[in-house]
């Protein structure tokens, strides 16, 4: 029996194995190979091009200018690094050491983009896919919270919820955290929200929510809580993918979005959730965050509801106070638990981050402003967020 | 205020706007694109090619033999076409008219096999990503299932679960129906179990399970079930990304892996879903199945269970009589509802499915035998979980 059993399971072995190997290159090269001194290196098979780079984040940024309305803005854009060749066609970078941090990269093939045919970890933002590698290199580090280490782990679901404000049925993501179906407890809720062009499974996949969460809960570092990642893009029901209709995903499908739609559909997901969930209600219970249009969503949130949220994170994200004065003055005088911005130092967002920081100290409003080296880019957010939830429900 | 509140919006979406450009070719292409006829036209811009080409499980595969000790066995590789180049080094190729599936394919460009740029939407099999598009053509048409309607949907979860017999923390996906959320009602459960080299992420992604039940369950054709994706390569914790270590997986990982791993661990993971779950327990409420490795194991699991499951689907997947009878005869003797074997004709695990529905067929067993076209492939595991699934608790 065991023989044949074994031939069986060969079969099946061999059968896919070729439809692999008939799909994929199948090199056999290490890429990214993280090596002990936390150097990294990346390897190309490419025996007929002329000249192949790597372009990432962990490559020193080239500083671009830009211009919005008169507005003159700069954008860090990843630096380029070129790959040597070496025998066999194999070219070969290996970057300086590097702190732990989860990286994005890409390979430039004689001028044309290509992923990394050697690394399955990939990431979609928006329209955009890059290859990613975890650096975990010291405890503490940010690659450290966002790896998965043997803590308890919390429960991620996507699920539909009816938005009558919208006219329709839309996904959302929910974090629920360890020990959250064994107990009869009920947990504060943190609403985040992810920029433009996004979608519910951007906090997820990009953001590193899950193991954020996991390992500052374990550490006793962040509180248990309900993290709830909705679709900030009104006219859309759900991720690529997960929707009726199948579209690509653009900036400028959110350029149309006027913040008024999320403000008013916002209590259809409030309350799908209080009525789901085990939900600690009210003010010193309930946090909005989000970054760039959710940031700036999380914003009027809270000028639209004063009294609503205790904690208000605002990542690479605001309004301005300009006209909207009586408005802050609303938020404020419910004296909310926390007011914090985190935003980049090279990040277009930080002149109108710095303008409402000064309206509010000049106000005598407790505002935190968190000023990161960088720009609109991920790594913040998961930065951002992983201070932010330190210091929520406390 | 207005003006302000539209300059900081506009600041945040040049700056990510440009984000993507840099990192994005951004051709403004349309590829694929789905023509009212059903035919689909895909696009690539290369003015420097020579050659570009597609190729996808929409063309007529080409037979391709191969030997696995001793025993001839044929794969299906997907066929290639040629795309034509016109003006602006735009090159198009448009199919014939499509029936409603969901189809892969890859670009090669001078030979090198690339990703569609101008598609985000794309599937990872266990280590090789290809590009995908859905057509829903007519109603029923096995794309039409695996498309979002506007149905009742249910939720997929990601969560951890404690197996005390592999001694770590494992990974598993679970479906439960629309309306799961808001009864009182016990479901009955079906245990769906991926292939070697998968992950507990493979049938919600690559099977598109929880579309198929909304859609069946929707129609009334299936009744509303629990449906359990743990992960089935015993030594990984988790997916990609998921799991403490950040492996890159192989079939070669699930090589080494005996059928007695599962078979001893599985009621680990029953005892979870019971004891997390409002189940309906019990023979008659509980089933399992699975593709490939995954067919192989709920073979082997009604054989050292066989009190346990009603109901099994063996998808491309088989343990065979020789040496098992007695086994086999207790499977029996408890009188299944349903033993469903599904495979390709072209897949070289026939062979051992028409060996085991014979055996069956002379001890006078109910195993139906569903040959359908093609081979080893998930179009066909999507169909088979479509066909057994409409024939559970009822």
């Amino acid at each position: 029996m065991k023989r044949i059993i074994t031939l069986a399971a060969l079969a099946c072995l061999a059968v896919s194995s070729y439809a692999q190997q008939a799909l994929g290159p199948g090199t056999g090269i290490v890429s990214p190979e993280i090596n002990p001194d936390h150097t990294v290196t990346f390897r190309y098979f490419g025996p007929k091009a002329i000249k192949v780079q790597v372009t990432g984040d962990f490559l020193p940024t080239r500083a671009v200018e830009y211009e919005v309305e008169g507005h003159k803005l700069t954008f860090d854009a990843p630096g380029v690094a070129d790959l040597k060749e070496g025998p066999k066609g194999i070219w070969e970078y290996t970057t300086a050491p590097l702190t732990g941090e989860l990286y994005s990269y890409s390979f430039l093939v004689d001028g044309v983009r290509t992923m990394d045919p050697s690394n399955i970890y990939q990431n979609r933002d928006i329209a955009t896919w890059t290859n990613i590698f975890l650096l975990s290199a010291n405890e503490g580090d940010p690659g450290w919270y966002y790896s998965v280490h043997d803590v308890p782990h919390g429960s991620v679901t996507h699920q539909w919820y009816d938005s009558p404000s919208l006219g329709k049925q839309r996904r959302l993501t929910v974090y629920t955290p360890a020990g959250y179906e064994n107990s009869k407890a009920r947990y504060p809720v943190l609403y985040l929200l992810h920029g433009s062009g996004g979608d519910e499974e951007a906090w997820s996949d990009l953001g590193r929510t899950a193991q954020i969460m996991d390992n500052l809960i374990a550490e006793g570092k962040a509180e248990p809580m309900i993290v709830v990642m909705p679709n900030g893009v009104w006219f859309n029901q759900a991720a690529p993918g997960e929707a009726v209709n199948m579209f690509q995903p653009t900036m400028q499908n959110s350029r149309s979005q006027s913040t008024a739609e999320i403000e008013e559909s916002f209590p259809d997901v409030m309350s799908f959730i209080e009525n789901n969930y085990r939900v600690a209600k009210g003010y010193a219970n309930t946090a909005v965050a989000g970054l760039s249009m959710g940031g700036r969503q999380s914003c009027m949130l809270s000028l639209s509801y004063p009294k609503k949220f205790g904690y208000v994170g605002l990542f690479s994200g605001v309004a301005v106070p300009d006209g909207n004065e009586a408005a802050f003055d609303a938020v404020f005088a419910a004296h909310p638990k926390l007011y914090w911005i985190g935003c980049g130092k090279s990040d277009g967002i930080m002149v109108n981050s710095r303008k409402l920081k000064e309206w509010c100290d000049s106000r005598g409003y407790p505002v935190t402003l968190y000023e990161s080296d960088g720009g609109h880019i991920w790594r913040n957010w998961r930065t951002y967020l992983t201070l932010f939830a330190q210091q929520l429900f406390k």
